[in-house]
């Protein structure tokens, strides 16, 4: 007898035109959405002329983001931004957005309403698996890959077994979605996912905005996984209602779907958490990071970019000083969000607290510019990844944590609990 | 029989403790603040520390501004402003200023205070003349220079021979300081001033803010000059009152002071103007130079990046759209102006209208980052220079023009008269 489907499968079976399709199985599946960024693009692009066509599948089911080295940070990336904006105009991409108008592509696309349940979303970057946020199966893939869909609307893949994740309880105040995705990473370990499905259910859903679930999916990869996928539920679709640019289709597991591994996660439970250098999966509870001193605190990126994020970072920084040893950075993520953070008067708290504001980049997260460590300084960031020298000199080291902690730590110059911050 | 001495004169004179200096007169001077930025100082320091110091020789003049390439653009600029940073510490400098925190140099110093009418300053950094506008003597020097004034507080000085500007009229509505000083030197020639002061006075000033004046200071050294300074008037008093950090005094020109030429200039006859590629002197009014297709405008600098700047851009931008083909860089020069700006509501209207606020950073007006040209691109900036490659590939394009001009030219797509964008 044939187990059910998972989400994930349901979501393949049916962009493949199956009725049903088991883990590992090869399978063709028509694609909703490809994303490629200033990095990965420029290849695609070059593969994608080699096949001589004259149109791409979908102009309105390409993304095309220039984030990572923008605004342009040298000639290089200058040159390389111009390659997806010439292609862009020459082949009428509807959804390409120029350097310093929009913001980070996985804040972006969900926010814009291109991507909604049910999708099938492929993008040339690895947190690509961000959308499963929204119940959309979506997973990084090469530049040639982005070259092959942009071409034909089509990719293939191999079906994921799948992991479930049973949330229950309620997050604590100053915990968030970034503490629940470290916590599993540091349960799990960095390929404890390995291309498999991270699929998120139960009720403790409900104590999870959309903003902490974009978090949690957008660190899948960090586990290894293929992809991250929540439930549809209320939020999902209040989240989607008067943006979702496409119909959209929502899925549920099937009740008998087969899964490696089934955790049952109490989120009453976790503590925020900090990642040691150099993996995401060095976690440790807050209680035991306190102290750690720091030389610069970024917040911002793809991971935690977002409103919510914004909103813990001056509930603590609000009347508050950086500490003079501390450079912080904050980067909201795209400039809908910049322009939300102006209007609540977080922008104006944020400088008077001693922080840059940058526009909308990935710069700092990836080491890329705005934000690079010398030697022997150490970051704290709500990014995504801690590996050895992410975010500048090898000798350098980058602790991963939720905006929560990381504006408390700004405030005292080292790892701080935001609590203790608060009631000092 | 001796003539007068000019305004410069009076001020190196007092300083170096004559009571009569000529031009081509070598002396030694007292320096009232000595700058460096994350590019210069580290060369500085290396030269400081080699003479064997336990201290520098006033903790309270000596200014640091890592500005350059920050937030840091790579390892490399992260490592140079780490060797500020420590230099600072160790030496107990007042005025370092972390990366991030403040803003400009050439913004920052007078707004803080650190430099008043009759103070000498140099800078390691060719638009340290800034602060003439002031009255202060100041002027750009080499690392090693810097390192001696670190040491002693003296440097040594060719006493300049003088070019007076004779101002009459008013500028008309949407003509600025940027104007008045691109129609100098378009006039007298990048070599126009060579090695001479450039002396402002007449009625003509009345009509100049402090703003109009930073910015015709700031780019003397676009036509060879030692130095630009300005007479003292009502409006410079008010703009040190409250500010400055240390006594300071005020030098008139004697009624026979000795000038190389005068020249008299109605600023009523001044047209907004464009300085075309590849120098400052390339100058055109801006009715020979409409329709120039752009690709990139920045607004902001040394030069053009304070509050009376931001207040051009924002008339014009307010309620309109920048136009699709180009990508808008706004960067207020300094956190307080960014903070002023966000009160204004400028910002707010600036993202609205598609640019991308940066923090403060000379980053794109040196092609350093955040804003860099690739080949065959053209830029419409604020800046001070639009050299061969100054912000990006060699092939690029940079033409020179005002706040109010550049975001006009942002909204049409091309070089265009603020009038007619805003008659649109």
């Amino acid at each position: 007898m044939r187990m059910g489907m998972t989400m994930t499968q349901k979501i393949l079976a049916k962009h493949a035109g199956l009725d049903k399709v088991v883990p590992g199985q090869l399978i063709k599946a028509k694609v909703d959405m490809v994303l490629g960024n200033d990095v990965t693009s420029p290849v695609a692009i070059k593969e994608f002329e080699k096949l001589g066509l004259d149109r791409v599948f979908d102009v309105n089911r390409i993304a095309l983001v220039p984030d990572h080295f923008t605004p342009n940070k040298d000639i290089k990336s200058a040159e390389q931004a111009n390659v997806i904006r010439k292609f862009a105009k020459k082949y009428g991409i509807v959804n390409y957005f120029e350097v310093g108008r929009m913001g980070i592509e996985h804040a972006l696309l969900p926010e814009q309403g291109l991507v909604g349940p049910g999708d099938v979303v492929i993008g040339a970057d690895s947190h690509t698996c961000t959308y499963g946020a929204l119940g959309a199966f979506s997973t990084g893939i090469g530049s040639t890959d982005m070259a092959a869909a942009m071409a034909t609307g089509e990719a293939w893949f191999k079906v994921p077994q799948a992991i479930k994740f049973d949330l229950k309880g309620k997050l604590n105040k100053w915990v968030s979605g970034k503490d629940v995705i470290l916590y599993i990473i540091g349960m799990i370990g960095v390929d404890g996912a390995l291309y498999m499905s991270m699929e998120y259910t139960g009720e403790g859903l409900k104590s999870l905005t959309m903003d902490d679930r974009f978090t949690i999916a957008n660190m899948a990869i960090e586990a290894g996984a293929k992809n991250g996928i929540f439930d549809v539920d209320e939020e999902t679709l209040n989240y989607v209602k008067g943006r979702a640019k496409r119909p959209y289709e929502v899925f549920k597991a099937d009740e008998d779907a087969e899964y490696e591994r089934i955790y049952e996660i109490d989120l009453s439970g976790i503590r925020p958490q900090v990642a040691f250098p150099h993996l995401p999966e060095n976690t440790k509870p807050i209680d035991e990071a306190r102290g750690v001193k720091i030389d610069q605190v970024v917040i911002g990126s793809c991971t935690n970019g977002r409103i919510k994020d914004m909103e813990e970072a001056y509930q603590i920084l609000k009347g508050r000083k950086v500490h003079p040893d501390v450079r912080l950075i904050i980067f909201p993520a795209t400039q809908e969000i910049y322009l939300e953070c102006l209007k609540r008067g977080y922008i104006e708290e944020f400088i008077k607290a001693g922080a840059a504001v940058s526009t909308p980049t990935c710069g700092p997260c990836l080491g890329g510019h705005m934000g690079i460590l010398a030697k022997g300084e150490r970051a704290l960031a709500t990014t995504n990844r801690n590996f050895v020298g992410r975010m500048g000199h090898p000798e350098s080291e980058v602790y991963l944590a939720s905006p929560a902690v990381a504006a408390a730590s700004a405030v005292a110059g080292y790892i701080e609990d935001p609590e203790v911050v608060l009631n000092d």
